[in-house]
């Protein structure tokens, strides 16, 4: 017995956009393609997929419409021209952008009768359509539920996060905001240790040490947040950025930028400022908050 | 059979310096300690511990001198004024600050005839004693294994680095790079988050997911910097950079602070318009040591 699958239209055709078209191609979705570039669509064509010749045309041939680009502007600007084709239809927006921008899409799809469901792709192109995909969506729950089932052909892990349209976007940044930066530490500690004549390949065994520390590190600071209870138990604000001057110092007497603590050095001592010296680093937090309170204020 | 323990003098009775009086004293060390605060010792004098009524008496009592101190200020003001006690022994300097002042400190110490061997202590204060301790050290080879018998009281794993009196410092603050600027990303995507309307329990799981990806990237940009292969894989510092713009505008929208990312963005800039953008984000690394090597020009 064959069950038939509902057809898919897919906007965009980046490595994300094409890893999700050969997704859906590969689960057996009727799917048509459309990009700026229409070569890029080749090899999915190959595979079975139908290219367009325009955006309008491409998501006439579905009643639900995966849009991937590069941004919002790319988004908006492909989208909007084609509201009245879309009105009645369902998108289900992954391109990565802020909150503000997926609540504005969301805004404007309503104008236009569009149901509008937001969508984070945390995990690489190369995951999807396997086990190690992880999406993220937010907007009406219903419109969620009703596409679900085309969207597991994603694969992996798809998560509901609520009805704010930004939701998803908002967990997506903080996720983001949590890899870069310590990517980025990474780098300039890599790069520091070079700088003092320590090879890569030396350092990587202690970085792993240190890197095992950051899942307990996720809990104890989720932990504090939640509960207010900043007193500090191993080591206080006031003592890490002790050790941030040092990391800076050595940085700088290399002649080398201070990185990204050179930005959390000051921020920092306003919070100490603020009162919070002897409080445990998650207390940064609540200051990031109670600095928005001011300057919003 | 019992074997007779060296004596041995711990001088910074601060929570790493107790710990380490502590872990010789229960290890059977005949330990001396001195402490500007006369009073923190009184738990360790209970134990069996000797306080001395100075520095230089302390000093006296021992050939091997175990430093743990605020920084090397401190160290400096309380070990220079008894340089002529300190000659002909060995001092094992605890002491946390940058390689510069190590080195500092070991070319005072061979102008007066003490063997000075550099020590970083990787993990809190309450592992040592334990197998969860992580020691490092650096300086003259003989020295360090002269004393590793006794240092081994203090549990854990000691690793001795080679015989440039900075590198345990170097390794220690580049390791607390990584650390340090992790956590600060942490807080403010936690504050991100909450901005946002996400509580730290909600963001909670999914971050530990995020932090289970660490250890593969530091394999990952070890080997991209052992080998120079800097080309983009899963994306590039451009596209990074767009993420980091979109978590910069977002936290901008909340009124909060751009937070760690906030220095990388513009730096990151610098090795995108040199024509690294088509790169790994490794290459930022590469993009601090030329930077290096353009200002000390």
């Amino acid at each position: 017995m064959t069950t038939e699958k509902s057809p898919v239209t897919v906007i965009g055709l980046g490595p994300m956009g094409t890893a999700i078209a050969t997704a859906l191609v590969e689960a057996g979705h009727p799917t048509t393609v459309w990009n700026r570039t229409a070569a890029k669509a080749e090899p999915l064509v190959a595979k079975g997929a139908v290219l367009a010749g325009s955006a309008a045309d491409a998501v006439t041939q579905s009643p639900l419409v995966i849009v991937s680009l590069l941004d919002y502007d790319t988004s908006d600007a492909v989208l909007h021209p084609i509201a009245s084709v879309l009105t009645g239809r369902t998108v289900v927006n992954l391109t990565a952008d802020t909150p503000a921008r997926s609540r504005q899409a969301a805004d404007w799809a309503a104008e236009h009768g569009i149901t509008y469901v937001d969508g984070a792709v945390m995990s690489p192109a190369f995951t999807i359509g396997t086990p190690d995909a992880v999406v993220l969506y937010s907007g009406p729950e219903d419109a969620y539920r009703s596409c679900a089932d085309t969207l597991s052909a994603l694969g992996g892990s798809h998560t509901f996060l609520g009805s704010d349209p930004g939701r998803a976007a908002a967990y997506d940044l903080a996720l983001l905001d949590i890899f870069w930066t310590s990517m980025t530490g990474l780098t300039h500690a890599f790069a520091l240790a070079e700088a003092e004549g320590i090879r890569a390949a030396e350092l990587a065994p202690f970085a792993l040490g240190i890197a095992a520390l950051l899942p307990g590190s996720v809990a104890d600071m989720a932990e504090r947040l939640s509960t207010g209870r900043f007193r500090a138990g191993i080591s206080s604000i006031r003592s890490n950025v002790a050790t941030m001057d040092h990391i800076i110092h050595a940085a700088a007497s290399r002649g080398m930028d201070a990185g990204p603590l050179g930005a959390v050095r000051s921020f920092a001592q306003e919070v100490i400022d603020a009162g919070g010296g002897d409080d445990d680093i998650a207390r940064l937090a609540r200051g990031y908050l109670t600095a928005t309170a001011n300057r919003s204020s």
